[in-house]
């Protein structure tokens, strides 16, 4: 099957998914129109998906969908934002048809209900190379209450939302270099590779509790490292505590030298945040309502002489900080 | 010259385009803070571009820069926007080292001062592919008063700012296709191309003036359909009357049947608009103020049972619609 013009690929499978966006003129204008709710600001992030470098070239175009949108309101959700809309840039490469572009565009609707956004707008074009798709995402929040990197104090408490390491273990799996235990557990950590949920009641509910934020995308030990330079504090990890799956459990006891790619794999999309001690019982009322598990992991302590930094430590007190703090794509 | 880390690029070359915009946390941050000016609202666009298909690979990287803020800010200029800021999105190939990035940042530092805009955020990542760019750019617009493509009335007036054809000339120079007359026209067609110049003045100036208006980005004959399209008017053009720089009067004088390039080619990035005949007076002063000249090139009237559309024709009646009426990549 060939693939329309642009024109028609717009009018055809994305001028729908702008239905509730009056501003977005049907993808018909130059431009899209949008105005913020009265005392509140826009919030806006921008994050670019290359096919092979992001995601895996096969992986099914809704879920491709479904994680282009969910980084971008992972990283509203780290703002502390609730998301309102955004605009897709897509350069499409030749082997990409209309069959693919449909499925990916149900996917994106899907993913856009999910998430009480709707398409402002965007871009198509043709790309001799990868599959290359950027979202803007747009949300909104209470003026000068937008959560950032650089508010942790020492004495906060350091907490991550659901599980980690689930989508560090699923690319493996993916990838064929993992086995999990069982068939359930392969499923279970694929799928949170390949559609992470952004956690937006958790981001939006934290704006006000948390004095720091980040969402999980380059890995628990390099985005807490993120956290403590940006508050210029040290933040002291009760591996142990982290909260992890029972499938990523089950691969632990099978290979526990597993733990640093838990510990440093990135892709979860949960959110780390700091808050001050006498915020616990606000927290845990928002994992109830939110119905997602908020573990508290870690201290907030000022920096000494060697300067802000992360530490993992074992329930024996062994220091068990991943090497590759930091992000490393396949 | 080997690339730094995604976060050293990123603070090395970017970071410093983002002073100016307090929101956008020096880069630091999952996502940037805006808050549109009382009783504006956002205007958002998104224009990705692919080395070899929007611009030439080995074009220079300042002019690359030049070009990605130009087309998006002239779809600003065309909904009557003023530019207040931008996010990038860039795919980096292996061969785009230190060297290029420098180059291109500070072409697109020179850019953003030369249009009153700052960078809020972005994503820079790694592709097998080409070099490929998205800028999404906000502009701000009176509530309710940002122009479209729609409101074009019989018996308004149809305007073009610039000149028309030069950058579809240029590139046509650029590629070794064409050799104009002097070596002057060869260096401005090619500029016209490689950098066009956000009519952002004019835009503006429009709100509350045209009625309805587009930027001349697909070739002035496609561009005006889409006005006439949306509008449900026809359009039609004295094509005399368009008008063209001495390069491209030399060009056409040696080779008359580049007229068909000429109208119908795109990349011009200048404002086609129409108004009501008692704007006239009030057009030719935005013209004057904003020190580009502002054509008077046809009429709309109302659609027959044809439909929509648009007619070029020569100063003896005939018609030299160009057949191309679309949007051709190279």
């Amino acid at each position: 099957m060939a693939r329309a013009s642009e024109f028609d690929t717009i009018a055809r499978y994305f001028a729908p998914l702008s239905r509730g966006a009056p501003g977005a003129f049907n993808l018909t204008n130059d431009a899209a129109v949008w105005r913020p709710t009265q005392g509140m600001e826009a919030v806006i992030t921008s994050d670019c998906l290359v096919a092979g470098v992001h995601f895996l070239a096969d992986d099914p175009p809704a879920s491709i969908a479904a994680k282009l949108l969910a980084v971008n309101l992972s990283d509203l959700a780290a703002m502390g934002a609730a998301p309102v809309g955004y605009t897709l840039a897509a350069a499409w490469p030749a082997e990409i048809d209309d069959t693919w572009i449909a499925a990916f565009a149900e996917g994106l609707g899907r993913a856009q209900e999910n998430n009480g956004v709707v398409l402002f707008g965007g871009d198509t074009v043709s790309t001799p190379g990868p599959l290359t798709l950027t979202i803007t995402a747009f949300g909104e929040a209470a003026a000068g209450r937008a959560l950032s990197r650089s508010g942790a104090e020492a004495a906060d408490d350091v907490y991550v939302s659901g599980t980690i390491g689930d989508a560090a273990l699923g690319l493996r799996v993916l990838q064929g270099r993992l086995a999990p235990p069982s068939r359930e557990a392969a499923t279970y950590l694929a799928g949170r590779y390949r559609e992470p949920t952004p956690r937006t009641r958790i981001g939006v509910g934290l704006a006000g509790l948390a004095s720091s934020a980040i969402d999980v995308s380059d890995g628990l030990a390099a985005d807490l490292g993120h956290l403590a330079a940006g508050s210029g504090k040290c933040i002291d990890v009760r591996a142990a505590e982290v909260p992890i799956s029972a499938a990523v459990a089950a691969c632990l006891e099978a290979e526990p030298e597993l733990l640093e790619v838990v510990l440093g794999g990135g892709d979860d999309y949960e959110l780390a945040f700091t808050a001050a001690p006498d915020r616990r019982d606000a927290i845990s009322h928002l994992a109830e309502t939110a119905g997602v598990g908020i573990a508290c992991i870690g201290t907030v302590r000022d920096a000494g002489d060697a300067g802000p930094g992360v530490r993992f430590t074992d329930a024996k007190g062994a220091d068990v900080t991943p090497k590759s703090a930091g992000f490393r794509h396949f």
